[in-house]
């Protein structure tokens, strides 16, 4: 299932994608694509309502972020051995988790808001694991139970605010904006192999990453299993798993974004995101 | 006003302490203390009520975190000069920011986790801030405005996880029970100087802290201000603003909880907290 969350921003709808790609409302069987709608039991209960027999979204408008009640927002740095490398970083023994505030969190085609001073906002695509059943010290191969399933997110973040204003990256990839989610959550069993998924990612039509989700250092099983030796995963959290090459900050000399620039991106099965550059007001 | 939450955890009732120390039953006028309730409309809508009027609570029962719906924990790292100096670290030219998870919240008393393959469990004292008003790019001469009230809180921190697994200090400060909160929120008008306010923990009755928000580095107005560069600031947000000295990775030898230990803390006007330590299941 591809499930949607369309509207205005702050009232959004739960939806489901059909077969054609018109969305369908849901907001009769379920209030959000949160909580326990998200786990197995609540995605099974969706599962069992006969798409056809939901009504259709004429007009859905604006996308919202596809899941809603994220708790926490946990990012993996540096989880591509190549990109690793160009941003002159040793390959890490264990996976670097760092928070993104999730105030962060915007739908996957609203304005990305370059933050007041900032000179160096870069931009990451990034394949997004949502949580469905709570996950405590569980194991590898028991991982994969509790992803929902799987969405694609631009980790926008400010370079200068990551790594110059005072030592942990949480304070360069919060801002506003810097969280677009969606367009879709597409349930775990859609995705036959989530080590095996192309992404790209182009700025005002200039491709500037390209890889796919196999050069991973650390994959979706591991990462949700190692994560919950040091926390608790409760439904709705989101893990985003760490970029390819091809960010700004990697380019010689080093690229940043601009307010009105475009940036699109995609992963092969998750949609795609397009976001216009503006300045914070 | 002192907002309190009671009853047993996941349905705790929101409450206010009134002059004799007695629990009355807010919740025929506010569903939580939450989210608009903490904005200085909110909290002027609970302030009208005539207290003697509300039902007094005869068995509150357990203590819950004294907030809920909090989006983002945010801690302030080495915010006292003579911790810094205990820890062999430099003294931070601006405010270090990490996130603890919003799934370590905890009652004010309930017990602390010890996490599995724990080695160095430690304790800290802290100042909370809780948001009211949304607070982004404030001025430091406007920011207390966005706060709605203080709140004592234990920083609990895995040391080893926090500076040995891998780089962002989020991994040794999220495990569940790793933030109680409470007993109260005290509202802002309460609270004449947030900067002159004693604090103290002990350990299994040995005292471990005993110092003053006087000696924090960087103060609470000028950190609303400078978070709210970085991001914003929300309804119900938590900033802890950093520890005094005395942790236990501090002492000479480090000294590190084991379970069965009782931890108990306070800082002045905010109430007292007291846990047991206990392994993971």
């Amino acid at each position: 299932m591809k499930l949607v969350r369309y509207g205005q921003s702050g009232r959004e709808k739960p939806g489901i994608v059909d077969e054609d790609g018109a969305i369908r409302d849901l907001s009769a069987h379920v209030t959000d694509i949160a909580g326990h709608a998200l786990t197995a039991e609540g995605l099974a209960a969706i599962a069992a309502i006969p798409t056809a027999s939901l009504p259709v979204v004429t007009d859905p408008g604006r996308y919202g972020p596809c899941v809603s009640g994220t708790g926490k927002f946990i990012c993996v740095g540096l989880n591509y051995a190549d990109h690793a490398a160009e941003t002159g970083s040793a390959i890490p023994e264990e996976p670097i988790l760092f928070m993104k505030a999730t105030s962060a969190i915007t739908g996957p085609n609203d304005n990305v808001i370059i933050p007041r001073r900032s000179k160096r906002t870069d931009w990451e695509v990034e394949l997004g694991v949502v949580i469905g059943d709570e996950a405590r010290y569980v194991s590898e191969a028991d991982a994969l139970d509790h992803v929902a399933g799987y969405c694609l997110i631009n980790d926008v973040s400010e370079r200068e605010f990551q790594a110059e204003r005072g030592g942990q990256w949480t304070k360069g990839k919060s801002a506003d904006s810097f969280g677009p989610i969606g367009p879709w959550m597409v349930t775990r069993d859609e995705i036959v192999d989530p080590q095996a998924l192309k992404m790209w990612l182009s700025v005002d039509g200039v491709m500037r990453q390209n890889g796919s989700t196999k050069t991973m250092i650390f994959g979706v099983a591991f990462l949700v299993h190692y994560i919950s030796q040091f926390m608790s995963l409760q439904p709705g959290d989101i893990i985003s798993t760490g970029t390819p090459p091809g960010v700004g900050l990697g380019m010689k000399p080093p690229v940043f974004l601009l307010a009105g620039q475009t940036i699109r991106l995609g992963i092969e099965g998750l949609g795609e995101q397009s976001q216009l550059t503006v300045d914070a007001a």
